[in-house]
């Protein structure tokens, strides 16, 4: 069904766990798959968006050096920020530029490049996303504060640290097909188990890890995306919402309440429902999200998440398939391309390119993006004609 | 004349050499005298946008942490950068956001605290905003960079030390009035003249100076502007562009080619000219930025800047005042902050609400921001009723 707003052409490069090259050519190698893949040329690009985490390379307000090295100087850019979710935020500004009218084409580039810094370093700077103040310097890292969320799942519903291993199996059956992942072996329920341990009950299976990758979204205006693809992919539904920032804040840590609201704003925006989604990406930063996400999503009722993946209902095969380009598990973290590497592979769903791990007769996925322990969420929800 | 998007509230903390509170109180003081000119809410508020640079205080993604302690949990925000440009970037999107139909209040909070860090950590902060690879390195410096467009000035149309210096002795007299600047100092010709060399020919007095404060523009469609305040100030044009990161790459040192397109941008869209503006903020970064930009914005041809201050045409009885809060180099430069400032003091002229600096009759405003060296530069038009 035909929107205002739709997505033209989508591009990535390999996510890796050390790229070797600028910022500048590694966003090269996704702009140009983008554009390859529509009538458009360097010059039709109105405007671009950067999207991507801070201090993780030593470039600061990347928005200028990118757009440079692009050769789309003089057009507007600017950078956008909202951690793992940057690129969804990336998506709806652009989505808004197009729509107010003030630009037709956009170019939406996330990217971040991590392997310039240590594990530590980069939990480090992980960590300062949480309230430097109050939360922070006293160590809630990212796999603390999911860990949490993991222990009150299992604490409320009985989940299991073999139930949470198997979401990793699943996603690593699909990464290993996607020959833009990081990581493409497939893992059994053992080696995710016996993995060493990194906050209890997590393991280093449990765990995405971090990469370097970009992703181009091009979004164009209905008239210009119904002359340069044949297949565009529309704009129905953008839920956004925030959670606050220090976890002793939350209301609840067996579901992530900015979810659910972006949710809810997503599904009456498009005037659907979780039962009219064929296909989803969500964000697996660690297993128990993912379980945590279907729940919050609608996709099972809380506490059904681990029955869901159990009856394979989110397998290729399943009523609701999650994650078949692998998930951040496999593909790996990248924090500014992992919105737009999501979108990117419902847009290859809907439109039909995903050969061996193809949903048939997809017309509707949903895009689930979380920045930070659910300080942020982005919602959104593409279909095609 | 009445458009679509109405800037409805304004609020600014003092700027302060330190200011010795967090980031979210220091936005606080400026949210809370944007919404109390209103009849806003907190509960009104859809969105909010919060706009810094990066890497000045410990504080990542402070999206989160700022709108948790406004109490604007739940709703959707994320954070938007340009450098000092960051909140008229954040301008340009919450009008898109409401003119598309995604919200109907949105709150751009540009802030930055800078106290944390010396001046010589600062400045090298500054400097990797230029290319980490092929400029920075090198000591391009924001001082460095300005210097050479005043030599590129002074080659190219004879423009002396002591005429730059009339840009600050100007902006001091304003400053002086205005209570929420840090520099509220006249000071003299001699003293700018004399005062301790940074690079070449800019001396302390021809530089602004790092501070810390916040500023909040609330914005709203034009239904809701009519119910909550008399005196909503509407967006009439918004223009961006960018110019290359390196400075190597730039075709001039004398014009910042990003301001005039983005300048033209403006025009054309708000249907007016220069000869239009009642009153005017430029970005005086320093004294020979602001002569330039009385050039890339058509008040003065090229080579006629100084004519222009000279003849009295930008002090408050000429033809197009600038600067009439004390600019940058009076109200100390806050980076993400900075452009709100700039925005908010043309709203109070278009509500005639500036006393001693009051322009009669004001009815269009302009704003001007640059974002580091010509990196990027938002051109704001603003309208009464």
């Amino acid at each position: 069904m035909e929107k205002d707003v739709a997505i033209v052409g989508v591009g990535q490069s390999p996510f890796m766990r050390k790229c070797g090259i600028s910022i500048g050519e590694l966003c090269f190698l996704a702009y140009h798959e983008a554009l390859d893949g529509t009538h458009l040329k360097n010059k039709d690009i109105d405007a671009s968006i950067i999207c991507s985490a801070t201090e993780y390379d030593k470039q600061r307000s990347p928005a200028g050096v990118i757009s440079d090295y692009l050769d789309l100087r003089k057009k507007p850019t600017f950078c956008v920020e909202s951690l793992c979710s940057s690129s969804s935020s990336g998506l709806r500004i652009g989505y808004s530029l197009i729509k107010a009218g003030l630009h037709d084409v956009v170019a939406v580039i996330g990217f971040q490049k991590m392997s310039e810094l240590t594990s530590a370093e980069a939990a480090e700077r992980m960590g300062r996303s949480g309230d430097v103040m109050w939360e922070s310097p006293f160590g809630m890292t990212m796999p603390a504060a999911f860990a949490m969320f993991a222990r009150a799942h299992m604490t409320e519903y009985g989940t299991t640290e073999e139930q949470l291993a198997k979401v990793r199996v699943k996603n690593s059956i699909y990464g290993a097909l996607n020959d833009k992942a990081a990581f493409r072996k497939v893992v059994t329920l053992e080696e995710v188990i016996n993995s060493r341990p990194v906050v209890t009950p997590l393991k280093m299976l449990d765990c995405c890890a971090n990469a370097d990758g970009a992703v181009v979204l091009i979004l164009a205006s209905r008239d210009v995306a119904r002359r340069v693809t044949d297949k565009p992919i529309w704009i129905h539904g953008l839920g956004a919402s925030s959670g606050s920032a220090t976890l002793a804040g939350r209301e609840t840590y067996s579901s992530i309440s900015c979810a659910r609201e972006a949710a809810r704003i997503a599904y009456d925006m498009a005037g659907l429902g979780p039962e009219d989604i064929d296909v989803a990406e969500v964000h697996d930063c660690f297993t128990i999200t993912e379980i945590i996400n279907y729940e919050d999503l609608g996709f099972a009722k809380p506490g059904e998440g681990v029955k869901l993946l159990e009856d394979r209902e989110t397998y290729l095969e399943g009523k609701i398939p999650v994650n078949l380009d692998g998930g951040l598990l496999s593909k790996g973290h990248p924090i500014g391309a992992t919105g737009g590497g999501q979108i990117r592979s419902i847009v290859r769903q809907l439109r039909r390119e995903c050969g061996e791990t193809q949903v048939k007769n997809a017309k509707i996925g949903l895009v689930h993006n979380l920045g930070g322990p659910g300080v942020y969420c982005f919602v959104t929800i593409l279909g095609r004609d």
